[in-house]
């Protein structure tokens, strides 16, 4: 490929709407008929460069280069790696572009998928970088919501717990404000609301409309989409804020009571104890389903980066 | 798959003697004609979820499904993956549905397979639980001795060492208690005998026969089938005790000397003390014949659980 | 295969100059149409059997294996595998040979590999045994050499930094030795200078010309090629000397502009700081390249000790 006409996904506004929605279209297309796709990456070689644990976002990608009948390289941990001999980045990504032909990098430093991409021949996909974006995460939600919901705008969504320093809420709140999201409601604690830049940048560059509320039961009846996050403990200053706030948070049966019989909930997951497991077989929890169309989105993003045709 | 037809391997138990039989005659063929199946699980991904570490028992996996012409994903500790992050194995493995065909699991706590398989869509294997069982071990063990000793049944089997902690043999004396066993010799140093109810389940509900032993050297003319184990220093009282019994422990080709001509010596491996070099180039050695059969009677569970026809 | 018949690849010396012209021309020939090669290892499994870290030796591998249609089993870290329980090398390696088809081992003790291959019934490569060989680093700089200086022989070959400690330099310089090599030039600190029996045997073995140099400066006009390694700072009686004598093994521009043209800077990397970031886009910095055909060499080298006809 040509260096200059090689794309890669650092962040969702690396990709125009229209680009959006061509990969969670594809996505669908793959999702219902897989068998169709299974060799159009034969031959391929995806590296997996994950500086930091990672179980469901590894095996995603992971998986979804096999079912297009690929192949992996990659290491799950940095210390078995040359890393520890205080190799650059830049030097690892330029070899890495001399044994695969695609790279997804996790990197608990912001910005590290971003410079690597500079010094890379092959395309790069952050697979989440800190607390700064998890673009891979924002399409597989955006799949989620067009399976589930038909379309992606027009809807009442709400996000719930840790909305200060999840990557992966922030990645999500501000795709969709480019899509016509209707309302965004922000449930949490006083601790962790929405960074205060964020919240401007809602309002002022995208004018929608914002409602915060403390507690999932007063806004419930409302919502579209729910999109709960954990909370952590460490986040909190002392243990008793935290022992009367995460029951608060903590999404029951009771409470899904008094919300619409077509909301759906999802969560990025690792879930640890805000869904509350009675959750799990009622039919708006869409959570392990949104995994699983995970891989089908990430199918459709390594074919369009690679510049594979699909047209089948 | 239908989540109700899927079939799991936890224990032997699971399957009937004729479904063991099947598998071990399946294992057989494939060891004769590996190429027939070379294309029998193209496609289909295999996970390996290790939370404990092992290089036989995963390799022999990932070789078995890779030899079947299928794919692997997967962790070879639980450190690099999610699970550091407190997500439940039930939740883990609802995951791993999505990803994977089958799933093979070892775990350090006994029971953590079974439950996994109650909330998988895709077929589960044990890999190993703790002290508790090792299905595949087993099968190993059973299609060893077919092709030694040309039937399963009507041997005098011998276990020596360890036998009151090894799953491995657990798992296979209650297996080969399903069979027409002969005899069982039992050799142990008295802090190490086979369990009390594990000899009572076998007399009264196997009414097989029962012979326990001290050293090697009284028993071996007798011996069919010598199943040799470790046995582990942290599992004396005292270092004298340990010093003193292990030699009675350790096969040499002096001890050898007596036994049949035909009797063969079984090892489920990684040895460290008990089997003396010298045994390695005798005919009756057959631990490292059994490794490699370890992976033959693997692929031949693979197609059996994935429901592959293999009719060929 | 037939156990007398099996190669190994220990070290450069196990191969004669015709047979490293072998693996070099193929290599050359795999580097300008991979396409060809595609399923020429196809249905084969590699294990990477790697006791202590290494990216690019790994994934140099690995990208080698399924480039030729082949697969991987292996492990990255000795902590995770059988190894931990004390299993000896002779034993492990028995087991390797019935899951893979042919082994890459690298390991922190001199003399693994060699140990390994005498109870090996499949190929074994040394993917870098200690401070001793790495010949395939060795095989990878012949390619280098070959596609950027048209011939192996006859060069000024300058090697620059660590040559007391490193297995590359000691592995290549042996071999260059065998090839008509013009004159060694040997840059170094006093401290870190070729060790004295080596010398000895490149001039009363090998009659070739032998010229030391304190700093690269003095000599840098004479080199056609030129070796740079890692001067580690641990290798320093103390700082003040380190600090001293750093900058003067460090390469960039300004010292490159009394060079040839057509000089080419090598290194088997990870770089550290001994080459500036201003050399990488000289054309005379080959080292990255030099990374990527290190993939066709042992694409090459696979298929020549697999025995698989590639005569197309």
């Amino acid at each position: 490929m040509n260096k200059q006409t090689i794309r890669h996904l650092i962040e969702p506004e690396d990709f125009t709407i229209e680009e959006l929605n061509e990969v969670v279209a594809l996505g669908k297309k793959m999702y219902e008929a897989p068998e169709k796709y299974k060799e159009a990456c034969k031959g391929k070689i995806l590296a997996t460069l994950f500086y930091e644990p990672s179980t469901r976002t590894r095996f995603s990608f992971e998986t979804a280069m096999l079912r297009l009948g690929g192949s992996i390289i990659g290491f799950s941990d940095a210390n078995t790696s040359s890393v520890s001999k205080g190799e650059s980045i830049a030097d690892t990504i330029r070899c890495m572009s001399a044994y695969a032909d695609i790279a997804v990098m996790r990197h608990p430093k912001e910005g590290a998928p971003k410079l690597a991409s500079h010094y890379a021949s092959i395309p790069i996909i952050n697979g989440g970088d800190g607390g700064h974006q998890h673009p891979t995460q924002t399409l597989t939600d955006l799949l989620t919501i067009k399976m589930y919901k038909d379309t992606i705008e027009g809807h009442n969504v709400a996000f719930c717990g840790d909305l200060k320093f999840g990557r992966t809420v922030h990645s999500l709140i501000r795709t969709l404000a480019r899509y016509n999201t209707k309302k965004f409601i922000l449930i949490s604690p006083e601790e962790l609301t929405l960074p205060d830049t964020l919240k401007r940048t809602l309002k002022e560059d995208f004018h929608v409309e914002l409602q915060e509320a403390r507690y999932i039961e007063d806004v419930i009846s409302q919502i579209d989409i729910l999109y709960m996050t954990r909370i952590q403990r460490e986040r909190f200053f002392n243990e008793a804020d935290y022992a009367r706030l995460k029951d608060s948070y903590l999404l029951n049966q009771s409470k899904l009571s008094h919300a619409k019989k077509d909301m759906i909930v999802m969560h990025p997951l690792p879930r640890v104890n805000e869904i509350a497991y009675d959750v799990d077989d009622d039919p708006r929890g869409v959570y392990f389903k949104q995994a699983e169309l995970g891989v089908y989105v990430r199918m459709a993003l390594i074919t369009k980066l690679l510049g594979v045709d699909v047209s089948c």
